[in-house]
């Protein structure tokens, strides 16, 4: 291990409109050593989330932006190599936020999210449906949207890792589920194989008219990931109390200015309608409950999902806009180490 | 009685931006007589609202808007001056919502809300602090805006006859109570006479600016009736599982096309905020408790209110677009007969 390095993708420079190459930089440093209390994670699967979009920026937001110059934040799963912890042996597999790079040492409080070493799934299961993904969906539609059976439910960007998990788990809630997504094949994916009711492409068909066809009795409970022009044709058929789960704005991440806000937000208050964001991390202790329940589900064959894997670091920045101009098929995962 | 009139307001066209007086026709019409089971009441007071607006046009709306020709809605006061029904006897004061006009006959269903003979209160408390004004603030503001103590309230069109209301319980509940009105009077009024923790006048000052300094721990609750710039300024600010009540949006109910939504819509996501529109009827079973619990803060000198009476029911057309000029100075009402 002394003659390896630990390459990284640091934040270089904050985007301006879309995210570039250039707005990360290379480095290769000296693999860290952990010490008394403490192991080297190696790094096996990176996770590329278009939140990374809010964290490269400095605007008023969640968590703290990255700051320039650090190492890019990014959810992870590793093994560790190295242990000066008993109860953390070598082999262990961790999840957490070590970022963009090859190693990292954690201390006993970074250690608490152990993936099983036993399981039937690949690893990247833990990264999409049973891990911060299938979490978002899982709370996001249920405890923010609350869907009763019968009731109509319109998801955006549901072909995507979030999407997808929420269209499914509102079919098993009982309700007709509507998803919008940016590709013939990504509709088909979602109505074919994963049961949806109808889905729009939002790039060929006209999302209002679509809408109102697959939406007769209007529309109860939309999970939006997207904002912009879809929210806004969301907006104009809610039926009275109605719930907009508000999880992503990626339609708006990319913005160097303000953009409008939906031009029928007066239906919140024509139609009484809840519109509420929220961030899975404040579900954090009711996850061991929620992923239990969604591999029961995926077990049972109620519930898939896809992976878009790329191999390499050093391909990172790269895969990233492919979230962005909706090029990915599944949840985007970088293969950084390991089989 | 058969030698008088049924003078009547009837709305003649749907409007084109503000209100003109000639959206409104005059008509006058015999008095109509109550059959079996009916009463005679005659119009006292007539209350004018600015959802008066949303009803006169046809848009997506959360009450039928009202027909072209027909008699105009609005809210009102009268007594009963004929009666074929052994439980309501001539002399009853009933609350009800039969329009800008002299006489209607009634029929038992419509005849529960009755007022008291023997109130130390003149009957136009009753059509603000204790009618549906008093609820729509007390309802919007502790059932859905939820404030605990200590938390920061910014109220908009404070000085209005629901903002005034809302802030005074926000004191009531141990809140800092930030208001937004639009002259200094008014500004004056809420600060020196309601105990509002500081007023911005929306019309001399940058109210982001503004807010900024009056709020510096952020804001927890905005109950809002306006929308437009002075929500996207309380947006900018909200803090961490905010929530903001949409009670009404003034600013844009004259716009004959739809104007954009809050340019910091984002931030319903960044700060995991709630933002909830509501109709007070949906409260109306719950309307005695809560006027009960006005009354008696009245009484104990933590409420006050203000009324703006315009007398005949001629007046009515020309003394609404005050409502939305901010000219009135407390609830709108047109006095039609009596003391």
């Amino acid at each position: 291990m002394p003659d390896q390095v630990n390459r990284q993708w640091r934040l270089a420079a904050r985007p301006t409109g879309a995210i570039q190459p250039g707005d990360f930089a290379w480095r290769e440093e000296p693999v860290p050593m952990p010490g008394a209390n403490q192991v080297l994670v190696r790094t096996r699967y990176l996770s590329l989330d278009p939140t990374h979009r809010i964290w490269m920026s400095d605007m008023d937001q969640y968590m703290p932006p990255v700051e320039v110059g650090a190492v890019m934040r990014g959810g992870t799963i590793g093994v560790v190599e190295r242990s000066n912890l008993t109860d953390c042996p070598e082999g262990e597999l961790i999840r957490g936020y070590w970022g963009w790079q090859d190693y990292a040492v954690l201390g006993a409080d970074a250690l608490g999210n152990r993936l099983p070493k036993d399981s039937d799934l690949p690893l990247t299961a833990y990264m999409g449906l049973l891990g911060s993904i299938g979490c978002t969906a899982y709370f996001g539609l249920l405890e923010i949207g609350r869907p009763e059976p019968g009731e109509t439910v319109v998801v955006s960007a549901a072909a995507g890792a979030v999407g997808s998990v929420v269209g499914q788990i509102a079919k098993i809630k009982g309700c007709r589920v509507v998803g919008i997504a940016g590709s013939d094949a990504k509709c088909g994916w979602i109505t074919d194989q994963l049961g949806f009711d109808a889905a729009i492409n939002y790039r060929h068909e006209d999302v209002l008219a679509a809408l109102r066809r697959h939406c007769p009795g209007g529309i109860d409970v939309a999970f939006e990931n997207v904002g912009g022009e879809i929210l806004d044709a969301v907006l104009t058929l809610i039926n009275l109390n109605a719930r907009i789960v508000i999880c992503g704005l990626i339609a708006q991440y990319n913005a160097d200015r303000p953009v409008p806000g939906p031009y029928m937000f007066r239906n919140v208050l024509m139609k009484r309608a809840r519109v509420e964001g929220f961030i899975v991390s404040d579900f954090l202790g009711r996850f061991p409950a929620a992923i239990a329940e969604l591999a029961d589900w995926h077990a049972q064959g109620k519930i898939q999902y896809r992976v878009d894997v790329v191999d390499g670091l050093e391909n990172a920045p790269a895969a990233l806009p492919r979230l962005f101009d909706g090029a990915n098929q599944g949840k985007l995962i970088v293969r950084v180490s390991g089989p």
